[in-house]
């Protein structure tokens, strides 16, 4: 199976074709696609091998066709809905985030415990967290994103699994753990500062 | 040298730390901190001898020491000063942040195109793209948080450069390559879902 870091270069080559399809480029080589995501050829070919996608004996794919193949693997061919939980700075944004929209992903709806954030017909709505549960297994929603304070990821959290949730991406600054039968992303925007800074000294050291 | 992975694991060993501080701990195992981090106690120990960090006779630190230390490692010993471009609804929720300050990271301003976000009496200020360069020159800064429109990412990516910064957190959605000398840290949220989604589909076709 796919890791990780191969399947956010699926995610970084079905974004570079969708930029050439608009340029209506008809075909792309493994060198093109690398420059896009930053990696090698040989790179680009063998994670599209791991899917059995080849290319012509030239090396050459025909831009629609892997676009498509892409899509599916990223399943992508339909449209996937996710929650927002936790209305603060990052939650908001994340609502009302245009980038998602165009690339087949629906932000569902908003949730958060305060009454003054509540907004049930906003587009899209946000909803009191006592909600969640009805929501979520009457739409049969399965992503959600967390965006609450760290005392309250876990419980939070606990929430989203027991409402049926599968695949958690969590910005709460706290690294949580997913139990069995669901998926948690940690982005730490603290931590990833924190990297940059460390590799940016690392580089003045060597000077 | 470390990797992104390691030093990234340091930053939750760090923020870890913290929490049992507040909790008055004195001392911590490496099982405690692979535990907190999601990772074995291993691989704790590993991480901390690649910085000459060792514990006592029976693997436990003294959690005020070895915090000092990660601290220093991060660079956290000194306030970090950091800019945002690009003032949408993702640049203005990391202006906004309130998770950052208190690990010592300070947004110094942000900065945007259009005269309608100008907010130069602000905490922090939003100035004028055009003040940029004088603005990072003057305070010395190198960090920077780029969230423009994917079609504006490499253009403003150059300026920062040029104005002297050696560290950028990309949230515009496309991959930006690094120049020589400089750190450019992808996150890509559109990415991340579509990660989510991947190994949430194929955990549901193994069933």
């Amino acid at each position: 199976m796919a890791n990780r870091s191969c399947v956010i270069r699926l995610s970084r080559y079905k974004n570079a074709l969708n930029r050439l399809k608009a340029l209506n480029f008809v075909r792309v080589f493994s060198d093109n696609l690398a420059d896009a995501a930053g990696v090698t050829a040989a790179q680009v070919r063998k994670d599209f091998s791991l899917f059995g996608i080849t290319g012509n004996r030239r090396g050459g794919y025909k831009v629609d066709e892997l676009s498509d193949q892409l899509n599916k693997i990223l399943g992508k061919d339909q449209l996937q809905e996710v929650i927002v939980i936790g209305m603060g700075n990052i939650g908001k944004a994340l609502l009302h985030y245009g980038g998602l929209e165009k690339s087949g992903i629906k932000i569902a709806a908003g949730f958060d415990i305060d009454p003054a954030k509540f907004d049930p017909d906003g587009q899209p709505p946000v909803l009191p967290l006592d909600d969640l549960l009805s929501v979520v297994q009457k739409r049969g929603l399965v992503l959600g994103v967390l965006a609450v304070p760290d005392y309250a990821a876990q419980q939070v959290l606990e929430l989203m699994l027991s409402a049926g949730i599968k695949g958690v991406l969590n910005f709460a600054p706290i690294c949580l753990k997913a139990p069995e039968g669901c998926i948690v992303n940690n982005i730490n925007l603290e931590s990833e500062l924190e990297n940059l800074i460390y590799f940016v000294n690392a580089a003045n050291n060597e000077k």
